[in-house]
């Protein structure tokens, strides 16, 4: 079974850039954390876009869409900032695609001591592998149905909605 | 759903001890790491016994056989060393308890720079939600059945037997 | 001997904050820095203020001349951002008090992966107590008089002026 | 001016093979260090050995302070191990060297959380460059005289003698 991680950048993936001071974007930690991990599932990495999920329009998701379409694998996880996930879930979601796409973040950047990527990336890989098509979000250790989550903002913790 | 995690030690929880320079086991990382990664699951913790898997005898065994037959969580993960668990989970798999086990772990401590303990914890706490009734290890990202995985010790990853 | 840490913020005690996404202030990490790396060495820990050191203007400047004046210590390290650590050091050497005053900070926080937070402060706490009455910034592994050091922005790193 | 730094092993570069499951010695950090501290000051890096210090020997003392005598540079650090730190900084010292010696270590690896190795090498490359010809010891964020100073094996530090 080969998997696809489609990503879209989010705190999961900001760095710190020390000449500005300043968290953006720069590369992807993927391929560094998936040999960390020591994962031996095929994977095949794409770096859709590097943005903030704030800053996402309908052409950003759109070529989310048009990605997880045109993927060969049929289980995909996309990486994805927080603020909007259940936004572009439910695009994803209301496309109905013969996929299962498992959409995850993190609230704390994997460059950040105390961060939770690693683990939501784990739940999210597992997820895929397991669950019917349809599209999923993983965040705090549980599985939602892109139809049946928020994100609580104040909280910084996704719940059944 | 509430999940139950049965901590037995392993390389997942080796701690150094600074006074004596040993890796040794004190107490388990996992309340900080739940807390850390943000899980919101509700998550019983049961500290099992804290062994080197390469120690572990029958009755270490029996008693985590036993903590799964008594528990009251249908959804169990089981931390664990790396060197037997493949021999602890055929111990559980003969047991066909009407329960979902996945046993994890890690082949660099938690607190090692570079570990895959947190990833794998994600890995098996997304999978024990998903996965039927049965026993299961998840190590490099993947989900085996009891009965149809090894460890290829000189390469330290798992693989399907 | 004993020293005083006088803390004013800077890049070196940056936190992330994951219900806004932003790097700000909200403690010092240098009670449990001290810990973690096992001085013993007394140490009287004063948050001044917790700014970034592009906001500082002449009252937080003179604050810190005031604390410096009014310590106890007659050996003392100050934390820092690094953007006008510069001109607080010429604030505090052209004062020439009888006290050895050495300012460090971090062009990576200490909470990022990668910081060199840590090591400038060990760096000025060798420094301080080995140093006459002066003025002095360690930065980078080197140690500057006040008024022959500037920060080449561009690199992030500081030189000999 | 251009320091040289000795590696002789100790816990500070111990690393955890994970396919043994035990710490023992691979290369040294430094290198990597020195790199993510942003130390701009030249240091020459040499790897006499690496070892366990309660494994050193006469004869493995007697290597370190060859590399000493031969050393280009007027200005040394050496990493070791804390068990008999005291012991060959008594070799060096009586040697007398026209040389500024620091010796340092760390009572946890670089490798593992909460380390003590980066900080203490910052003390030590500060104090190198302050310090009068002569054999020192910094741990703990202190500076000692080679022939004033012990190690309290239950707690883990050094005090003056």
């Amino acid at each position: 079974m080969k998997l696809r991680i489609i990503i879209t950048g989010g705190t999961f993936d900001k760095h710190y850039d020390e000449i500005r001071g300043t968290l953006g974007f720069k590369d992807s930690h993927l391929p560094e954390i998936l040999k960390s991990v020591r994962c031996t599932l095929p994977v095949e990495l794409e770096i859709n876009q590097l943005v903030d999920s704030l800053e996402m329009r309908s052409s950003n998701r759109q070529k989310i869409l048009t990605s997880c379409k045109e993927a060969e694998e049929e289980r995909i996880v996309i990486t994805h900032g927080t603020d909007t996930m259940v936004e572009t879930a439910r695009i994803l979601g209301e496309a109905r695609l013969e996929k299962t796409i498992v959409l995850t973040g993190a609230m704390i950047p994997y460059a950040v001591s105390g961060s939770d990527a690693v683990f939501n990336l784990g739940c999210s890989i597992a997820a895929v592998q397991l669950l019917a098509h349809g599209v999923y979000i993983t965040m705090n250790g549980r599985i939602f149905d892109w139809d049946k989550v928020i994100k609580i903002r104040e909280k910084g913790v996704f719940e059944e909605a």
